[in-house]
């Protein structure tokens, strides 16, 4: 994979200076088309080997081009803000939105080489990253990011010419510390790792570009003219193609039963049941919320369902349990302009609490397989891939030590349509009812199928749906607040359990 | 994931005697309709708990639908011919052409879901299974393939039942041995395991789909419907969408400098000292053939390199040192219409060979990234995505014990030039020299271009590619046998010290 950047490629000074500033126009130009065409993001991810020039192409992006719209970022240890939520939600708040540049510098390419270079990692759990990694950025080049991977490469002897050069100029002396010289100890592993890593993260879509570094001169010409390259291919070409279409049906149920008829919607609660059964289960909620323990941990919360099923009220009956500092509500409606210009799945990470916290989301990401699916707003293709999508994002958040618990509110036919009515009576209800609330109901058959769907695709072991019957709304109160506490108690027992064995192994030690 | 297949969906037998017979009609039709349109082949995968009705869907599907375009594959223990060959051989042998229907009972996903079950391997060796899987099932769809996955269910209460009915039936009693028993003991274990690996193995071209199979009736009919829905889906859509070409463009030099023309091509080699060494290596290369720990191994090597490049005369250096029932020669040309009938690399797949023998390809699966890339007979897409897929396709032949040698052989133009006009000249060799060879020479910039990027992107550690020089026909050869007798050698290296280990473990246990 490295055969022709071993090679000692060169370009002269003349040459340079004729070919540099044309390319330097060209780049700027395909900057401002990109800004004017706004209709994908340019991803430009920096890795390789020490001394490649990774940082000197980064500055040269940032003084070659149009300031206002590239970002370049690089990810250090992560912060504290970082460090409590999952690994992807730092490259997730840092994504360029459509029409910009956003420059990655050491992404999430970079932990799992170094970990398996110095033996952190076993051979299976690289593969695992590795496996995570091509699923995230089939995600980003299905949502249309243009995801350019750029390695910087150099040969051995470039390598140790290179150090050395760099630690006899006393304007660069800084940059050559011990750990350079320790990185280039570990040469010839660094290479073999990252040599199958390149070519198992390489895809038709999203290959890596081993870039000579050597020549600067030569690395700056050959990287800038295929930036230029990939940019003008994607904003000149007309889209279209004959594809087909390659998503096939989901099931159909044969007879007339399914998650959501299956459920007994007319349950018994008395007020005076429910009373009694709410100051129990918020109690044990509060207590649970300040167990040392819940500092670990944080929650997720999904609340969907019919229209007027309740969903706010349940969730009001959750949140006045907990301190509210410990707390967000995230009410989802249609997207911003500048959520509209990220990936789908952007304006929910943005939303993932620190550690110690509950997020209530009314309405959720769900939305793309519910009323985007119904409504016609993305192709079928973008909401079968949706499934598997949601179910990795669930998977990083609950691998981080994120509880995700989701409630399908669940209300009859009829039980909605008399609530309806019922709004329209009372003044200050009458916010709650709109022309689309009848408009959807219209749609109730479409809508049950894409639920069904939805719960057979997305509960699974680490997510799972709890379907509440929700014609009683005490009922669904009740079963929602049981349904978090045991949620939280079962988090918190994890905790303690390793805390225990953590302990148990130092004294063991 | 199970949600509606837990529920107790039912269909009753007037309902059923109504419904199949036009089912079955239009199973049928749609299968003449597949066979007319030619474009695809369909892949049934039928997969699921024991006792789910898995055989019963099989033996339907063949009452069905006409035989002479349907074919039923069952992967039992691997036969010899399959062990001693990696473990795709056994699928890519049993894929359906365009226009058919295959149904595999028990794929590729069987073993890994039950070795994980039994603990035969860690969550990590999992994910990594997962992630063939995956590949592999993305070059299907890519390929064009209609691919069906179906996973019949039973809720352990259902299981129960079932294998309770079977061992009362005395007609069907047989079926349900000691080892039914021991598989419904890890019900819940299989369920664990298996819901995670459906919800990894979903994507939005090829999603599980869970049959619920209590009810024989139900799940006849929800099967059936759901094959016919999804072959119309894709035998009736127009193929046109707004698909915008995903693939970058790879890295061009900026100066003169590639892997091709950093050959000397200009070896001296006299011919005297060309027949010692030729004896020298050609018996090393014998004596390593017949080496005992060669039955451990296979050798496929492929031979590439310019029009009149000397590959079939290195190629017979090679071969008339072998015994000729070791080897085998494929000269790879135009495929035949069986081939072009089957995904890309079917045709390569079909002559790996069992263990203990050799196979030449003169030419090979890199035709994509050359010829097809640079003669426009593919989309970029297709070769782009190609590279991925070859290299994956070399790792699963060297992670099964084959060597994988790969030889460019490289002429100058003006060298070429000179041959090709001798060819003319000389009566015997006039065959070898056609109006194509010509048209090709005249992309001979593009031709480079493409073997550069092939090299660049396909010589990896498990399969590197070996540039051979060939000006000089002599200095070509012995390199070639050179390679060739270090390759076997470190081979069978391997095979001894992997014995020793076995035989040291032996002795200390």
């Amino acid at each position: 994979m490295f055969d022709s950047a071993n090679l000692d490629h060169r370009i002269d000074k003349a040459k340079y200076l004729k070919e540099a500033p044309k390319l330097r126009e060209a780049l700027l130009n395909a900057q401002y088309d990109l800004k004017e065409n706004g209709k994908f993001p340019v991803l430009i991810l920096i890795a390789g080997v020490e001394g490649a020039g990774k940082g000197e192409t980064v500055n040269l992006l940032n003084e070659w081009m149009d300031p206002r719209h590239i970002a370049a970022n690089a990810f250090p240890a992560p912060s504290d803000e970082e460090i409590e939520r999952p690994p992807l939600w730092r490259y997730w708040r840092a994504l360029p939105p459509r029409g910009k540049i956003g420059v990655f510098f050491g992404a999430w390419h970079t932990l799992p080489v170094v970990q398996r270079v110095q033996g952190v990692i076993g051979e299976s759990e690289f593969s695992q990253q590795i496996g995570e990694i091509l699923r995230f950025e089939k995600m980003l080049c299905d949502e249309g990011v243009l995801l350019l991977k750029y390695w910087f490469h150099l040969s051995k002897p470039q390598q140790k010419k290179r150090l050395k050069a760099l630690e006899k100029d006393s304007r660069t002396r800084w940059r050559v510390t011990d750990i350079e010289w320790e990185y280039f100890k570990l040469y010839n592993r660094f290479v073999k790792v990252s040599e199958p890593f390149l070519r198992k993260t390489s895809t038709g879509e999203a290959p890596w570009i081993v870039v000579p570094g050597a020549d600067p001169r030569y690395r700056t010409l050959t990287f800038g003219r295929h930036l230029l390259a990939a940019m003008r291919e994607r904003l000149d070409q007309k889209p279209v193609k004959n594809v087909p279409d390659k998503t096939p049906p989901l099931l159909a149920e044969a007879d007339n039963l399914n998650v959501l008829r299956a459920l007994p919607l007319d349950q018994t609660m008395t007020k005076d049941q429910y009373e009694k059964q709410l100051e129990k289960w918020q109690g044990r909620l509060n207590s649970l919320s300040r167990d040392p323990g819940f500092k670990s941990i944080s929650v997720v919360s999904v609340f969907e369902g019919n229209d007027a099923a309740g969903k706010g009220g349940a969730i009001r009956r959750v949140t006045s349990a907990i301190d509210a500092r410990r707390y967000n509500n995230v009410s989802v409606a249609a997207p911003t302009e500048e959520e509209r210009a990220q990936p789908y799945l952007w304006r929910f990470w943005r939303h993932i609490p620190r550690r110690g916290r509950f997020t209530f989301f009314d309405r959720s990401w769900y939305g793309r397989v519910l009323v985007e699916r119904v409504e016609r707003f993305c192709s079928e293709a973008d909401w079968m891939r949706a499934y598997t999508e949601i179910n990795d994002f669930e998977q990083a958040l609950t691998k981080h030590g994120v509880v995700v618990l989701k409630f399908w509110l669940a209300i009859g036919k009829d039980e909605q349509f008399k609530r309806f009515k019922a709004r329209e009576q009372i003044a200050f209800k009458r916010f709650k009812i709109t022309e689309e609330d009848w408009r959807n109901r219209k749609s109730w058959d479409a809508y049950e199928r894409a639920v069904c769907d939805m719960v057979d695709r997305t509960s699974t072991s680490i997510a799972p749906w709890t379907m509440v019957e929700a014609n009683n709304k005490y009922h669904a109160r009740i079963k929602v607040l049981k349904t978090m506490c045991r949620g939280v108690a079962e988090a918190l027992e994890r905790v303690a359990k390793a805390g225990r064995a953590k302990k148990g192994k130092k004294r063991g030690g």
